[in-house]
């Protein structure tokens, strides 16, 4: 273990990345560097500084990418209306690549030689924190503490913090929750504690960022998403960088009871687990960019889509946002949003996003060929008795031989 | 045109199938068979019978499939976890396949050489009943009369019925709705109106089937259903049929609101379509039965499943039902439903249906496995370490050549 | 019918072709454009230009395609490794778009309204040319004579030359065969006369560009082929235009007995047909793309081609070249061929093209991982454990809840 | 290492499986029993007896399983026409499943607690085997010597030979190959040695169970193979067993020297590995069944079998045969194969083994439908231009809004 010379090491400023920090340290003799970025978790990450530098940390980083990471991850991958099993908007997933790449290029910057993080070896994030570091320095020491130590109970943990003199007010902020927690921009997620029985109705004091239905306002509020190129530019005619977009969305979804999920959802490492996410911005958006797609995109193209879709869903799930299949994915994904631009109208009322409009100057829907009026000859109903026969040729010949057909 | 001795005729008892029968008796100068189904559109068929009497029918079959309905079309289509272009539920599509195969079963019986129908041109529908009536009966001939007559305004269709002495009556049932129905115990729709208008938001008097969320009761009503085999068998601990759990989750459903949706889809004849939907029994089936799959498949079969779905919703909703494809997709759909069994609680509240637990003795959750807390050796979490070091394997030696990596 | 003023005919200076010229212009009293183009077919196309004078053309299009139509339709074609329904190389297929961007680019030029084809009413070419027409001139009007005339029989046909004076000589050139024939620089193809019996073998004197594997040479010929981004660029070690590296590949495949295939395949419009293709220089660079492509293309973005490849080989098939869906799974594919280039050593010797080596400095083979000998610690084999403990997570808790696994 | 009391080892009698069952016996201090199965490797399986006993070992299997393998896992696997990137036809990935399942199953039998394998931790073979193991039962230590120990050259290996008195000639029988190799009833594969260098062309005196194309006889030798239900049942018309059926044509491969292979494929623990393969019936009963598929084949099932053929052979090659998934695609697969019946008739010559001639009393060509001659009405040619105009509608209606279409 003594060939690590520097470490950087994903710190999120609480108790457990603060005895990660000391851990390192000892067990490695090494140097560790801190990165601490603000992707819309709801925390303040300054203070994370002060904490870092009492533990000795020398080289400290502290970043916004809340912008970059809805731009660049967040957007990309709504772009496919990309939802894992078909409930999951995969809010942790899509944060994890960022992370893993920033750890890198501060490797890189600081001359160090391995990275670490403060997932469990049960979870997929430390797989998604790994496989991005691989992919992007593929020399790179990995070092997961929560498979390696024997810090495995709470009792343990708090043991070392006292014979470390690790500040005991770390593990205040988060012990107010009985859940394990993950949060950014994209959503907030609860596993553990109760949730670890499915069949156990995950309790109302829970649940973070939005009221619940039956708290919400009794009137519905309606909202204008503008899309260009399927992206959403603008909110009620008010331009928006991305970031702010979600921002907005997870206010909106969130006062109006929207974006709750609880599912079982089966994880990479071969376990099945309970899991409780609240998306308000995500649910509206996945909702309206299909919207917007179903009168600016081609059937064909749509459907592949579809069909491509839980592929990508799994790829991003799993880890693999750094590889050359999510990057071919994406490029099949980005040829078709070319056109995928206009408004799309919501309704947000008590837990629900219904869209009620939209409209685009892209738009394929042609209402002298769709009407049920008189088409002034747009489309000859002729046409459709071929259609029909020479779809149906080959199961004509089939039954005319006498093939079964039900 | 002289060549059809006999024709089966999908007869409503509206005014639009009315006029189709004395147009065939006219043209074709042929005897008409009409057939009368209740598949749960709501509304008596049995005063069908005397209209086609009035009209000169002699053969005259008028049935109750409801039950064979759910049992044989919806609840398959279900197990599939079913939607189109990720938002419709084939309402409308999985009623066609029966009603097609009840006409040739007719036709066989009755000696007819062909059978007609009331869809337009325009539309699926043609296409469903024409493809499992070729697929059904090869040979059969089949008139489609809106793609002949000249009938192709409502004057001149009223003009037609004045003239022929069908009662005006008829025309009285429907004309009350601007917009075209269509109804089964799956769903209702409405199209055309100022539906034509993507932008146009629905106004609340079109819905039949449900209240509005906001006019739905102030308290979740909760809801258990139990799975055996992936189809529910039981609602409350109370054993139902198929056709009965759906009128019941129907009404629990119109009752708070759920189940309404918008959406502009592409019809297989090349055009895209504005429809609204009330889907209520359908909208929680949907919901309940992801919820009851993801404690008791396999990760990989689901996965598998969800890709495999968008294809099989386009063989549905094209009219493939009757086809070698339908075929095989649904021996791999139902080969993985042999352990979908146990129960799936529901809150169904203004306009949502949430799924809140599921439980199964057949359930692949493993608590031991999953907990936060000590496992006790049920997994090691050094395992992880060489999973992802060989599944990153091929990524680093990419990276390790040079090879872009973001 | 006198609504078409100048009508743009795919003309080849064959009998049939000349018969539709007088036919269009007595048919539909317009003017007629003749397009002519060298893709390869192995005849000449100028002798086409006097015979469309001796039909009264005014406007004559001769043009030499075959650079084109490797590099923009036969290259990208072969980055996926299409085949359609397992074996066919689709080389009749790939012809028609550009074809038919020809007749609608001269359309645009020469004010026309109208195109024309010589395919028949049961083949894919109709759909092909038609398909692309109507993609890129979408209120062009197209004129298909075979789906309108009466002249269903050889006699007819003579008959109207007779009638018309159009000249004799026209008639013999390719009565020469009993076989309905297509040819360009991808591959010539046979259809009808005996072939119409599946179980008939195809005689020795049909074949046109191929010797029978028995009379090639005793000797193995060896060659070497560069790729760069996935498309061939020299031939041991000469570089080549695209067109030029399928000419010498036809002939090196031709002289060893190598692209005879025999199969029968759907068509689009729903019946089975036989046909026989010639295929050489093909044949060859299938085998050698993905020799180059296993040692270039990660694991997992191939395998994501070869789930594609059916689908896109189906979308060329059917003629939707000028599609979204093809653009789109075009971006997929060309997304993955940057790194693929090489050189591939094949040999060819009675009938086989087999890879023997293949090089590359964008190779992801390596040696020191790959080993059987010590490989000095590049691969942990421990690692391996974890990897199967993980993997097999799912199936050990299904097997330990006692799922059937047999 | 103490808490293994029985273990059932895989044992082909050779020089490493001999060492295993020492290093087990000392390591475990632990009873062995040796599992052989005459698989078709082409060796006597009996003196594999002899050898155990003078190991020491008490309990011994010995076992002819070559019906068993080709019936249930051969032929299961050609039902899908199961490639696995192009071009390797799984000879070794399918042969593992049931080694698997014998070790369990033996296991159960004589109450042994682990199953152990002589395969290394480099290749596929441990995760197929152990895959298998886990699955059929979730308990069981797996053993892999490879992985633990550190005889890691020949040198320690033959040291630890003469150590524990084990017989030198063991030693010999393989060492004439530097290659390493895996024989069954389906294929022969060659790895290593100067493999190791992709660029390096096979030596002619490595290839075991074929002549050379070159050396192949000068005339061709024709073969009819009849299948039922997509399975061979007879050769030339004599029925045969399954097995008996492919070691036919491996002999009849063999002598016209069909079936060799020479790829570089990816490895499922993440590298590339150049392999030589030979596969002399497989070769020629891929080509045979998609030839009969071609003709009793409903279109849309054979492209949707095209379609989940990659993701089928990936699941086998990778070790999940007993898996869900792949239950779930054979049952899919074997759906589709109820009418493939018929008799395929095949051209053998020097490498290649074409289809000449395929007939089937369940064919779907139609003659009367498919002719260039007159056909009577069977097919009319009209339909094809609505059924053109409707599949073109959403494409004109695009370029009608000027989207790009080139």
């Amino acid at each position: 273990m003594s060939d690590v010379k520097k470490v950087v090491l994903a710190y999120s400023g609480g108790l457990d990345t603060s005895v990660i920090v000391k851990w390192l340290q000892e067990t490695y003799n090494c140097e560790v560097v801190t990165f601490t970025a603000d992707i819309g978790q709801g925390e303040e990450v300054e203070p994370a500084r002060a904490k870092a530098q009492a533990l000795g940390v020398k080289e400290i980083y502290i970043e916004d990418l809340r912008e970059e990471f809805v731009r660049d991850y967040v957007y990309p991958m709504f772009r496919a209306n990309t939802i894992y099993e078909g409930e999951y908007l995969l809010g942790t997933s899509i944060a994890r690549p960022l992370i893993a790449k920033r750890l890198i290029e501060i490797a890189n910057e600081t001359g160090a030689d391995a990275i670490s993080h403060g997932a469990t070896g049960k979870g997929n994030d430390q797989v998604r924190f790994e496989m991005g570091a691989y992919a992007l320095k593929p020399g790179v020491k990995v070092i997961a503490p929560w498979r390696e130590w024997d810090l495995t109970s709470r009792e343990k943990l708090m043991a070392y913090c006292e014979q470390h003199e690790i500040p005991v007010d770390f593990s205040k902020s988060k012990k107010k929750s009985p859940y394990s927690m993950d949060a950014n921009l994209l959503h907030i997620s609860y596993e553990g504690g109760i949730l670890e029985d499915p069949w156990a109705e995950a309790e109302e004091d829970m649940w973070r960022w939005s009221v619940s239905p039956e708290a919400a306002p009794d009137a519905p509020t309606y909202v204008e998403l503008t899309y260009e190129r399927g992206d959403i530019v603008a909110i009620d005619g008010k331009p928006m960088k991305p970031h702010e977009v979600l921002e907005t969305l997870n206010k909106l979804g969130g006062d109006n009871g929207i974006g709750r999920l609880d599912i079982v959802e089966n994880r990479y490492v071969g376990m099945k687990s309970r899991g409780c996410y609240e998306t308000p911005g995500g649910t509206i958006m996945l909702r309206a960019h299909r919207a917007i797609e179903s009168i600016t995109l081609d059937r064909e193209e749509a459907h592949l889509k579809d069909e491509l879709m839980p592929k990508y869903a799994k790829v991003i799930y799993n880890g693999y946002w750094w590889s050359p299949e999510r990057r071919m994915l994406q490029a099949a994904i980005d040829e078709t949003q070319k056109n995928v631009s206009g408004v799309v109208r919501m309704k947000l009322y008590k837990g629900s996003a219904t869209v009620v409009g939209r409209k685009s100057e892209q738009s394929l829907f042609d209402e002298s060929i769709a009407t049920f009026e008189d088409d002034a000859g747009a489309y000859n109903q002729k046409d459709a008795e071929g259609f029909i026969k020479l779809n149906a040729l080959r199961l004509r010949i089939a039954a005319g031989k006498g093939r079964q057909q039900s």
